[in-house]
């Protein structure tokens, strides 16, 4: 049986943390506008002008746009903000004024290529785009302005459904990037029209059958479905597999059509594909995506640390959004483990403190003398040709609170206990709740409801905690399942144990051998050139040693830096290759978190170092 | 002042040693055979044909022809083969029946876009083709049917010599793969037409000067000048960059048209590019190229094992070649150290012992779980979509004796003491001269006058070899220059200490830390899985310890292997990431010449291993 645990709203959850909260506050004063501003200055709202705009178009300008879009909406919702608000209806006007009189709305398409239409579904982003529009008119429903662009896109999906699926009269076809399934959900929550839910089962179900849709005469074709995961049924694929971005969103809509049609095959396969990223696929930060070809998954093991790894941006919060989905389905808190990992490492890296500058890889080794594959660039970059990454934060960021929790009638989840307060629905009852500490750099956790409400709260024990505690009013509790009538002022307190551990990696990761990440809590640490005596590449970590906590210079108050002993190892300063061995001399080392690397300059940084 | 030194003729060198000469002679057994078959089976010889031929044809398949006929007229010097010349001649007559009236030459333009003609330099290869036919066609000048593809050759380069330049009535243009530099010196030397050095020197000099010639409307023409060598005139460029076999080329064009010229401004700065590559850019085993995109040089000291490497087959004997040069123009002993580096290890490891399968790119680290990327296969291929490789071995092998020795008027230098019987024109006396012994397995070798002549031999004390000795005729000499009259029947001794060397790499190339590289004389090991009782990857080698040296089944007898003890790292069999710490225990290793891996089917293999 599946659980049907729901996300807070956008608004439910005030953070009041020292990581998430800056970070949805710059979200909403520098990474939205910033992207509006490229968006606006690269032609991308002019050109729904059709006839009107002579500039470049790309068959993905609408993606960003309606990602900003839904950004703009959740930022609103967020706070008021009428210069925000303007922009919002002028974008809905730009975009709705391209619309078809059938309804098909693509403004590369209609501006470049009107004979195109539909012809290219391998690689002309058109569904794609079509989910992220949808995604925007969903989330700006409600705001002044969004009935319009919400009935646009409604007119849309319909056309859509009106070419393609089984029926007679209708054609097959499958988005070559992966996108719409999961819009078409959120459209049918929006609007209870099982129509939109029907198509999304059959983009799913239909994807991968024979005959193959994908064309034969684009060069090695037979890969390219493999990166599309359109090579054979979804439910016959094994591993996750092809283009890591696309992957997870295609997952994402196996699990919500699962959710909505109670198809617990379709659930169980999603999750077994799941566990082969978790199991084989994932860098130590949450990354995903393990080559720059094609932004894929590649095979099992196979992790390297720089130079060919992707680790994308998009793929980390894509991750983030699948593992909820796959948690508020089954209750099983595995998933919020990914989530919480992929969440404070591999996603907050790819946006600078400032909020706007991004990678679009997240590498977890650079050294100034290696090749770097940031779209060339070794450092954060304001924009980029394709800034699906960018634009991926804009709608991102402002989500972060709706992690915290997820619900039931009758249960209270807390997922990931930064410090917030919220208002949420539990069953037909609204619940105040707050939560106190500086998690995830401090373990002791304090949660305040401020509601009467008879509910079971459920508090997570991280896999990564091996002691912890729990206390109700001061009454030590066993167990993390707290089933009662809760009076307002009730307070809970939880301790997770967070020493510094030294991670291993599993030994097929040859790029890892003789190599130690640091990890405290959640928390991966990194060793930045900048805070160190010699070159990061010669130190090696002393392993079994007390660390100390401690501070450091130029991160944000409150973060929590590793130091203690390490080995500089000398080598003669000779040509390539020699003779010889190094010497050994003590000194010390200082961790910061991974997340938080290059914020303060271009440095050299190390996750896996070596080890004594 | 320059050095002349020249090569011996491709037939008088006989080689009768364990490595070159099996080479040699499976290049005429297989190599050379398979690739004519090949070449025949593609279409390459039928697009000679024009409008006959209906077939796919490719823009490089008259290169993969040109140097399949350039190995098939070393291979006929070197031994008597009616059918190979048969196929000689049947292919000179293809070639020349496809010329213009004009004396243009090539199949893909003529056949499948004429209108296009000298119109795309920057990325379609007809001078690239050229100046491989202008090879192939000195090569055969001497051979029945070879003088016909000759003169066509002389009207080709006459034409295109009407076309480019700097005079009155020609346009600029450069090749955007370079070879025709080298191969118009070449004919210049085999017919005394200043025409064609003057054509070299002006695709040379005029490289990547303003205003630059290729076109700036393609995709990141700024990069790509680069990768071609082309974003500034050569003079200017001050490390090795770009397109690994383009770059060698031009180099060797330039040391080629330096030699001709008298031009030692030309010559040093080709030394310092030379040294930018030996210093910085160089796998320990000569391979060169550091990334697939491109198929590029990057910088400084980033030379990664897998996964993102190239050190593509053809760079490697394009930098044995190039070595030569600068050895011939030079006297130099570090640029023989270079050749015999490149031709042990990173070119040998190319082809199978079989001689008919390929690696594109040489790994230096392959494990069943990280990603290839020979053309996607870990195992040596028989051709690829683009066979520059196979075919680039089809004329280097028959080559394999010219690298022996070098002469002048008055000096003999012996390059690479393999064992051979040689008739060498030293000034204007023909000498007889033998060499035996097992070099480089074994450091003692004998060296036979066996004529009587007057001259300098110098002997090469290679860079890895700390002591030697050298006797004449029994007695004790303190040089390696040995100037005498030489009687018919002088012996020379000469001892080269070879112990195991364990090798080291310069602190800055990352991926190397903590590991050693074992060496002796030039040949570099690796690790074999198949030779090892666990996998390669959990192998430490015990780094100061009496190496033991001894055969090793499945490879070529005379094959020398390195044992000796290792530890094995024993770690737990969990997820990808863990706390605790491996455990160890003693075993042993086996190491064989890194370029015989994989002869004895597909397994893992790692040059550089950790090392205790």
């Amino acid at each position: 049986m599946m659980k049907k645990l729901e996300a807070p709203g956008i608004a439910d959850v005030r953070l009041n943390d020292g990581i998430l909260a800056p970070r949805r506050k710059t979200a909403l004063t520098s990474t939205i506008p910033s992207a509006i501003r490229k968006a606006e200055e690269s032609g991308r709202i002019n050109a729904f002008d059709l006839e009107g705009y002579k500039g470049l178009r790309e068959y993905f300008y609408d993606s960003d746009t309606a990602k900003i879009l839904e950004g703009i909406a959740y930022a609103l919702k967020l706070e008021k903000n009428d210069e925000l608000q303007k922009t919002f209806e002028t974008w809905v006007d730009k975009i709705v004024g391209c619309q078809q009189p059938d309804g098909y709305l693509n403004s590369y398409i209609s501006g470049a290529a009107p004979q195109d239409r539909w012809k290219y579904l391998n690689r002309i982003h058109e569904l794609y785009c079509a989910g992220h529009l949808i995604e925007a008119a969903v989330a700006g429903k409600d705001l002044p302005g969004g009935d319009k662009l919400f009935k646009a896109m409604c007119r849309y999906a319909d056309y859509i459904d009106s070419v393609f699926g089984l029926d007679e009269g209708k054609r097959r076809g499958w988005p070559g990037h992966e996108e719409i399934e999961l819009a078409l959900i959120k459209l049918y929550r929006a609007t209870g029209n099982e129509r939109y839910l029907k198509l999304a089962s059959y983009f799913i179900n239909d994807r991968g059958t024979e005959p193959n849709v994908f064309p034969t005469d684009e060069w090695q074709y037979e890969v390219m479905r493999g990166i599309r995961q359109a090579d054979k049924p979804v439910r016959e694929q094994q591993t996750a597999q092809g283009h890591a971005v696309r992957a997870v969103y295609l997952y994402s809509g196996m699990a919500d059509t699962a959710y909505e049609t109670g198809d617990t095959e379709l659930l169980a396969h999603c999750e077994k594909i799941f566990a082969s990223i978790v199991n084989e696929r994932m860098y130590i930060t949450g990354g995903i995506g393990s080559t720059f070809h094609y932004e894929a998954f590649t095979k099992a093991y196979d992790l390297s640390n720089g130079a060919l790894m992707y680790a994308e941006s998009c793929a980390a919060m894509g991750l983030v959004q699948l593992s909820r989905r796959l948690f508020n389905l089954t209750g099983k808190t595995e998933y919020l483990d990914v989530l919480e990992t992929a969440l404070y490492n591999g996603v907050l890296s790819g946006v600078s403190l400032a909020g706007n500058t991004y990678f679009y890889s997240n590498y977890l080794e650079v050294d100034e003398n290696s090749s770097f594959y940031n779209y060339g660039a070794p450092e954060r970059q304001p924009w980029f040709s394709c800034p699906c990454c960018p634009t991926s934060f804009s709608r991102f960021l402002p989500q972060l609170g709706t992690f915290i929790y997820s619900m039931s009638a009758d249960e209270l989840h807390v997922n990931i206990p930064a410090a917030n307060k919220a208002e949420l629905k539990v069953g037909n009852q609204s619940v105040k709740i707050e939560i106190t500490g500086n998690y995830p750099y401090d373990g002791n956790i304090g949660i305040i409801i401020n509601s009467d409400a008879e509910f079971t709260l459920k508090l997570r024990i991280p896999s990564w905690c091996r002691n912890h505690s729990i206390k109700v009013n001061g009454e030590k509790c066993d167990s993390a399942l707290i089933k009662r009538q809760w009076k307002a002022g009730d307070k809970v307190e939880m301790v997770l144990d967070m020493p510094v551990e030294v991670m291993l990696a599993h030994s097929k990761i040859t790029c890892n051998l003789g190599k130690a990440a640091l990890k405290r809590g959640p928390i991966v640490y990194a060793l930045e050139e900048i805070d160190q005596q010699f070159p990061v590449r010669e130190l090696l970590i002393e392993s079994e040693q007390d660390f100390e906590l401690g501070t450091v210079e130029g991160l944000p108050e409150g973060t929590v830096a590793i130091r203690g002993t390490a080995y500089r190892e000398k080598m003669p300063d000779t040509g390539l290759y020699y003779t010889g061995f190094p010497e050994y001399e003590e000194t010390v080392f200082c961790a910061v978190p991974y997340a938080l690397w290059q914020n303060r300059g271009k440095t050299n940084m190390c996750v896996w170092n070596r080890y004594l």
